[in-house]
């Protein structure tokens, strides 16, 4: 491990340690002092974002891209809102999840703490930079933070103007560190830093995190892929199908929460299949429909690509499916275990439904768009996780969290017959 | 992957496909059909265990090993009575873990439901074949175990056994599976299944459990590594002191939640001492001591190493702290995070002590042998976990679930501006 690493790691790690036991107050305060900061010193960030968006510019990197990276006066702004409102939200850590009296009479509580060291890997907008590091701090945990490398200039000032901020708070400024280096070297080092970090939260598209799930020594939790599906049953109000479907697609089809397949019952698929694809092809979407869908409309032949694919644009697979079981059997097969729908008016089928699909959602009469933390009242989300150890489905602040058990006696011993208490010299 | 192995991790997935949904009543008829399997066909089971208990004899294996390695009619039917007392314990599937209504009017409940599939890799006793199949089972989980190669006869016929007990019964027999062969491959192959297996849970040595974490692409809970720490403040009672070190230290020194090394504070270092270095030599108790140890007695002169140490026998390292912080921070440098004790009379020192300590668990005026699943009320343990996602500290069944998020509306829709309804064809 190269030197530069080690020592951010190591500052992590110390500034970590003096983190997990503050209170919430000087964790708020701390964080106003940031948001304050970001308004403060915005020519400055403004500045060095200016040098991302050049060299970007001279890559021949695309317009929307390029929007994406870009900050401005506004731009800070809201980001420096958003650090207000993480400052405004519940501290999760003291929190005592289980506890009470044993039969012995030693006192148990789990308490929730701090993870430790975050390393975060994330891709696109610098904003994630200052979020991310927000819901770390107030969660009681150091971060590494490991952003793209054409946000370089941006994450350095970024950080820069976060540390210097922190100087003046009771958190310490090593909190929050920028994992050195424009290379993918650096994002070697922190999943190979085991023992230095104590988790590893990858955000971005699936080649990323298949990476670092597959090198990764350190802990990962996975995010954010999302090849999700809306069956509709054949029970289905076929209107509220329709728009259930077009919400779930084209309501904002970048997003890992936006439908890519949707699946029908055969028996109400010559009713809704010329409905929905006559609306769809309005929106703009192209289906990609197996030879049942194609029986009632205009499609392009899907493959099993098609059925596997996180589109992420304003296309949608589509299949015809002779039941319920075999929704699921497709969801099990093809999904990501995101967000799965069923559109039924059937209180036996929803229930059926909910009970076998293995995914972090499952939305019953409602668009897929809704997982996600803001809706679920969470107030912030470091990601949405679609693994089944430590968090699944949207990430808030109590998932940036383990636990610690306490027990208190007053001298409690174990014995093959049971507790017993030791004799103090004073009574 | 060998044929061997795919064959078995494939009908585990699947029938923990069928086994997931099951509520609790057919899981606990399931589990004491075989309780009562085991009972009926106990003479086939110690008739396959001679097997190894003969081979280990030949290997010159000791006579401790081989008394744990075997199993007799009596231990056949303990083993058949934890399978009962799992069934009587509550199941965690299904339990609403948080829940309300949204603002928009979404019903959101986030329920419990098991891992999937659960690699279980062990040595020693083959009765850990049927706890944990029973742990498993009744969380919901299907089980691939993987026992010592010295156990194989053994483990074969009690997978037998309940795979047989489980045909009559609606949980699949697949849901119980055998890692079939003797060698480290097939270790291995059970480490690179990720996507078969959800979690692997190694439970024995440091040694097996640190190549299961390094090797491992399925996500791993590390159990039972434990350098647990006692350590003496400056207002403690010093006769509670010498009864809790010595209770946490010999009660049984073979397991993760005995105590390893002990720390005294400078200030009460000469009363504390000989008392406690003549307490522990009585009990034949070897202690490794630092400098300011030996002025008080006769010690082992301790090394670097022997505060690492896990030593699981009547060995136990020392050394004298100038403060509580001094303390944590030898915690923190030499300590497993299993259980770290203080024995205090102050109520800010165990505060701070608490506070300070990042380990599962902390014990206040008590031995660490209170860090059990039993003893804390669950019922039952898997194991007890050192690391900080998914669970820390003892795991009984809750530990062996997920959770996954349902959301129920009327057609609700996602924009910009907040929730809508969809319009139904039929109000």
């Amino acid at each position: 491990m190269s030197e530069e690493f080690l020592k951010v790691a190591r500052a992590a790690r110390e500034a970590a340690a003096e983190l997990a036991p503050l209170p919430r107050a000087p964790k708020d305060r701390a964080l106003r002092a940031v948001a304050d900061a970001l308004v403060a010193r915005t020519a400055e960030i403004v500045e060095a974002n200016a040098k991302d968006v050049e060299q970007a510019r001279e890559q021949g990197t695309s317009e929307a891209m390029i929007d994406r990276l870009r900050l401005d006066a506004a731009r800070v702004a809201a980001v420096a809102d958003a650090v207000r409102q993480v400052a405004d939200l519940p501290d999760p850590v003291g929190e005592v999840v289980r506890g009470g009296t044993l039969p012995n009479g030693l006192e148990l509580r789990q308490l929730r703490v701090p993870l430790g060291v975050i390393g975060i890997i994330y891709e696109g907008r610098p904003n994630v930079t200052v979020d991310a590091a927000a819901l770390c701090l107030k969660s009681g945990n150091a971060v590494l933070l490991r952003g793209s490398s054409s946000a370089y200039a941006s994450n350095t000032a970024l950080v820069r103007v976060m540390q210097e901020a922190l100087e003046g708070t009771e958190v310490p400024a090593g909190a929050v560190q920028l994992v050195p280096g424009r290379s993918r070297d650096s994002v070697k080092e922190l999943m190979r830093a085991r023992g230095l970090v104590d988790v590893l939260i990858p955000r971005g598209g699936a080649s990323l995190i298949n990476s670092v799930v597959e090198e990764s020594t350190v802990p990962v939790i996975e995010t954010g892929v999302g090849n999700c599906h809306v069956y509709v049953d054949a029970d289905a109000d076929l209107g509220l199908a329709v728009e259930i479907l077009l919400n779930a697609k084209t309501q904002r089809p970048s997003v890992c929460n936006a439908a890519e397949t949707f699946l029908v019952h055969a028996d109400v698929a010559a009713a809704f299949l010329p409905r929905a694809l006559a609306a769809l092809a309005e929106a703009g979407v192209t289906v990609h429909g197996d030879e049942r869908v194609a029986r009632h409309g205009d499609v392009v032949p899907a493959t099993e690509d098609d059925f596997r694919a996180e589109y992420l644009s304003l296309d949608i697979a589509a299949a015809v499916v002779d039941s319920l079981e075999d929704a699921v059997a497709h969801i099990r097969r093809y999904g990501s275990a995101h967000t799965d729908a069923i559109v039924t008016r059937s209180q036996q089928a929803a229930r059926r439904f909910v009970a076998l699909v293995d995914s972090a959602a499952v939305a019953v009469n409602a668009s897929t768009r809704f997982t996600d933390g803001g809706e679920f009242g969470f107030g912030a989300e470091i990601g949405i996780s679609t693994q089944k150890l430590h968090a699944r489905g949207p990430m808030g602040l109590p998932e940036l969290t383990s636990t610690k058990w306490v027990y208190t006696g007053e001298g409690h011993l174990r014995t093959s017959e049971g507790s017993v208490l030791a004799r103090p010299d004073q009574g």
